[in-house]
């Protein structure tokens, strides 16, 4: 064993643990970790909100409202107060009529009176050759906004124990009945 | 320093680190974790919605509907819209009448109209010789599947910063007033 | 090179090692970090709840109520079943009048009929010159508790991919209208 054979495996053990530190928890918790994601998946979902006319098509419906409100019509004030239950197809592209991948389920709720913008709660639960399993979402989505970032907090299946930032765009909208929206998903948790 | 003895140490070395390295983050997020959870628990709870009659006993009640719902008893439409909150004993076995360990507390909404399925935001409690703490979920529920996954999206006390999926199944039901859930929670990251 | 200077390095790299093997994950997924916070913040929050008569000043409003309750007042049995959205101020202080670093938005549910508790989904949304970005908490509320634990479920912007504990303690209220709450963030992932 020669000095510089040692050396050459010392240095190698450095990078190696220099690898391992980098990437590693530190003991106060904080980790180092690069904001490259390890998975990046593009979706859009499609929401139409029963009008009181619309109950053949419609995927999601006002379920709470504030005293001064109904559950028939999205209500003043930005809609604060109202919320939406829904249970809306998602596609791979932006066409409504595309072949759903999957159902995005959950709720959201208009919680300001001098602006639009909502807390979100839901599911991406996909079923296609490519993906099974579900992606759990939460956060504020400030819907005035271009885009808005809110957190992937869990998953299961294909997508077990993945967290993540979820980018909202608001793709298109018709009138106060349909939503379309864009969600560019980036996992830094992949186990 | 004989070159035996430093292969064997290198061995060593290279060992540690290759344990190091399989657990770790690597740069891009991506962890290499072992699916076996660092901690599993099993438990039942058990759901008693109000209907009009059994205030006394009931756990659970209707608080949001669908325009064309009421808030007395679940809807039409595979109970689309319907919002219920609930605080619920937990067991350690399937008989109601054990001695709980804990409440589960939080809501669920029936979200789709073809079929049953919800989504769920709620926490189990814990208060006993075993365990204190609570434990957060989040998830959807497609109800008519024998088994469910939703995440575990965090805890406290005994439960500090924990995450992991929680497979529910249906133990039993009594028409639509009385529902028994197990849960089967597997935990993969605990502190 | 000697038995001497190999011993040196060997010790170095067993340190190294040590402390790699400390803080990163183990196969199981068990990760034994320190409960040290990497971030900690202290905020208040302002609930003022709508009543019939405060509809200019109200940050919050009861959107959701069981068959016997009703949207404008707080219901009977400890507020059982009453679902509230809000939109509340965020302060450094005490002072409600103090200015905002941000909002805090979400919902909350008493989810019991013997005693006031609640469950919590909401975001602080901060815009301020010292933080721009959200925090996702979610969690129970034993709010007759002096303090209580949620989970830090996500983040973004400044507070990307975090988690943690926050602690809640109510720090003033009057009547059933204004609620103000002291929030103590702990972050112990912060990327």
């Amino acid at each position: 064993m020669g000095a510089k054979s040692f050396l050459v495996s010392a240095t190698i053990f450095y990078l190696l643990l220099f690898g391992c530190f980098a990437t590693a928890a530190t003991p106060s918790g904080k980790r180092i970790l690069g904001r490259t994601p390890c998975k990046r998946l593009v979706f859009y979902f499609h929401d139409i909100i029963y009008n009181g006319h619309n109950s053949r098509n419609a995927t999601a419906a006002i379920i709470g409202a504030p005293a001064w409100g109904n559950r028939t019509i999205l209500g003043g004030q930005n809609h604060f107060g109202d919320l939406v239950v829904f249970d809306d197809p998602i596609t791979l592209d932006n066409n409504l009529h595309s072949t759903p991948v999957g159902r995005a389920q959950g709720f959201y709720i208009y919680d300001k009176k001098d602006i639009f913008t909502a807390w979100l709660g839901f599911s991406f639960v996909l079923n296609s050759t490519e993906h099974k399993g579900s992606i759990n979402f939460a956060g504020a989505d400030p819907l005035m906004n271009k885009t808005r970032d809110i957190s992937v907090i869990g998953g299961t299946g294909d997508f077990f124990m993945t967290r993540g930032v979820a980018t909202l765009e608001t793709d298109s909208f018709e009138g106060e009945v349909y939503f379309r929206l864009r969600v560019d998903i980036k996992l830094y948790e992949c186990w």
